[in-house]
């Protein structure tokens, strides 16, 4: 007997149809003779219809009062959930953040978990219910309620995972796994039977958006072995583990991202301090810079080109001309370009991993206009129009 | 400075334009200098389309799951409160029903307060805060939400104005007030200005529907006085309080009631115990008996009639069928009546009040059926047509 913790998205349980199929995963799961635990996020849109009426009263209003309203949407879904798992026969219980034991600090909409009191988990699991927890949502010292911000129920999985030291925590969506390449793209993209920690989180960093990266980091720290596995089709996923534990691989994945800008400050007078002035000032406005690229220009002038995600780029250009405009430099930003990239632990061990992307884009005739390494990933800015073509030409470069 | 307890129903807040209107009643109160609780019920329909979600995956759901489901309405509806209290500039926190304290029994769907404990309330109350309440819900021994059943939400306010010593306990509707008669059908009805808590719960009872009796009975107990006002015109409602307080008045209203079945059992053999046996099985079915009349039939035989609300008159000519049939009794049933009423604790003084009203019914050329009469009411049984003709004659007769 295990016990296995399984989230489902707001897409699996968007509606009646849907939430009796994922009950019946649920069941099937339990009659296996497994302990359950559920973690549920809000049914399809409820929770933008939520936003929408938010906005609509108060644009401004508190973000104490926006986690009142916003958590309401796995309340109902918990029970909807409940109510069709009782249907199918099972004992089952619904269980809201805080009933869960979930305590977070205090900073609503974006709440960190602080500790998971699990007595009331395990004494439902002790009476061999199904408990279906309300992903996403805890309560602060102060007895309020809170949002765990994006991705939250993953995190709010996992971290049951980790606490009740689950054999596994899958995790449900709309694919049947984790892909070499976008299989919507791709299609000849494989799907990996493992990965590890690392490589996943290079992949959701780089657009992949399977799995959300706070939920994966935790996984990693707490050792909980993940499973991302579709709730439509009835299959094995990928597990997400331990490196120790699977084979090697020179490479996991081609991934693209289009969410992405360059800003460029071209023509600053070579003294020192300015990278620090730059990148201090855009920390403070909450700006996450990705690939950084200075290099020397004319006349004894220095360029400093940076990506981040396009909601920031205005923000970044701002704030960026308010010191650099005066002193005669110029803010540039360009949001036509793509980061395509390829990840796997794999290359940490094999040269010729970054020349064999490049020669694959070359022969593609595609120009790269920026680079960066990691460990595991080789990154490039291309064209955003060759985004598709340059995905396919590497992973074929890579898989055949 | 007083504390004032306002309670909002669902179409007082249906959306956020009713939202912004309840917000600013709320903010002049409390900029008048008073401390102010608001009980607000879930917005509009979304109980009954959270009911109707339910039935669509699971009509037989367990209680506990469906107050779990409901108790998520108030919790929207008091954030969004919230919101547009804070968009008005004033200091404001909502609070679900367990965070106010109302802890309840056991019974979901139907839960009974057994205390408020009111430390939070208090608090915030302290901070100068306006506090918005969820009514209708509170937590039970297990920590697991309850509703209180049908009208919960005003048993909540008048609840929280008992415990907290409030001044006065508004419940806001969309009548400016309690009347004479409704005022849709009589003209001049007449708007009172104040009523006894006993005249309110025969009211209640009769069809007025302004106030759920519960909560009427919990205000009589703890000496609440209570308000009926409009959310939507802005002037003084109706007073309910003590009797000693006020002004006699002969007759408070005239109400109708066309919720009514008159089951009669005619030819029952004349020996004792039959009404025993009829109305105790009656009573272990959950029906609830009105007007009773039994009288002397042909042949030594006896007939017994009596009314309860249409709702259970099927269940309740199955149970007699069973019982009198086999003995040669016949069972009827008859859903083309209506009650009429009088209410008013000045009629125990004064005589002559009964054939007033019989008097004013008969040159209307009404036929009456059936008569009852209570310390402070006269009803009637008339034909269902006629029930309008009725309440107009009889509210002519003692409000010219």
């Amino acid at each position: 007997m295990s016990l296995i913790v399984q989230k489902f998205g707001g897409s699996s349980v968007a509606n009646a149809e849907r939430v009796m199929n994922v009950a019946r995963i649920v069941t099937d799961t339990y009659k296996e003779g497994n302990d359950v635990v559920v973690v549920v996020s809000a049914q399809g849109d409820t929770t933008d219809d939520l936003i929408e009426k938010a906005k609509e009263i108060n644009p401004k209003a508190s973000k104490r009062e926006m986690d009142m309203l916003l958590t309401a949407g796995e309340q109902i879904s918990i029970s909807l959930l409940a109510m069709a798992i009782e249907k199918l026969g099972c004992p089952v219980v619904s269980l809201l953040g805080w009933q869960a034991g979930f305590h977070t600090n205090r900073a609503y909409g974006s709440a960190r978990i602080e500790s998971i009191k699990t007595e009331r988990l395990q004494s439902e699991l002790d009476k061999k219910k199904i408990v279906v927890v309300a992903g996403f949502q805890g309560i602060n010292k102060s007895d309020d309620l809170t949002t765990l911000g994006r991705g939250g129920s993953d995190t709010s999985a996992v971290a049951i995972a980790a606490v009740l030291h689950a054999d596994r925590c899958q995790i449900f969506t709309d694919v049947t796994g984790v892909f070499t390449a976008d299989p919507r793209k791709i299609p000849n993209a494989k799907k990996l039977k493992d990965i590890t920690y690392d490589e996943m989180l290079e992949l959701a960093t780089l657009g992949a958006q399977v799995l959300n990266n706070r939920s994966v980091e935790m996984a990693k720290k707490y050792n909980v072995e993940l499973e991302v596995l579709s709730s439509l089709e009835r299959e094995p996923g990928t597990i997400v583990k331990e490196a120790a534990k699977m084979e090697k691989m020179l490479i996991r994945g081609v991934t693209k991202d289009t969410d992405v800008a360059r800003i460029s400050v071209v023509g600053m007078k070579d003294i020192p301090g300015n990278a620090f002035r730059m990148f201090s000032k855009l920390a403070s406005k909450g700006i996450n810079i990705d690939v950084i690229l200075q290099s020397v220009g004319r006349d004894g002038t220095k360029d400093i080109s940076f990506t981040c995600a396009k909601d920031y780029a205005d923000t970044a250009v701002e704030v960026l001309e308010d010191i650099f405009s005066p002193e005669g430099a110029k803010v540039s930003c360009d949001t036509t370009i793509a980061k395509v990239s390829i990840v796997g632990a794999g290359m940490q061990s094999h040269s010729g991993t970054a020349s064999k992307m490049f020669g694959a884009l070359y022969e593609a005739g595609i120009n790269i206009s920026m680079i960066s390494t990691s460990e595991i990933t080789v990154s490039v800015l291309i064209d955003k129009e060759l985004a598709d073509k340059a995905v396919e030409a590497v992973h074929k470069a890579f898989f055949g």
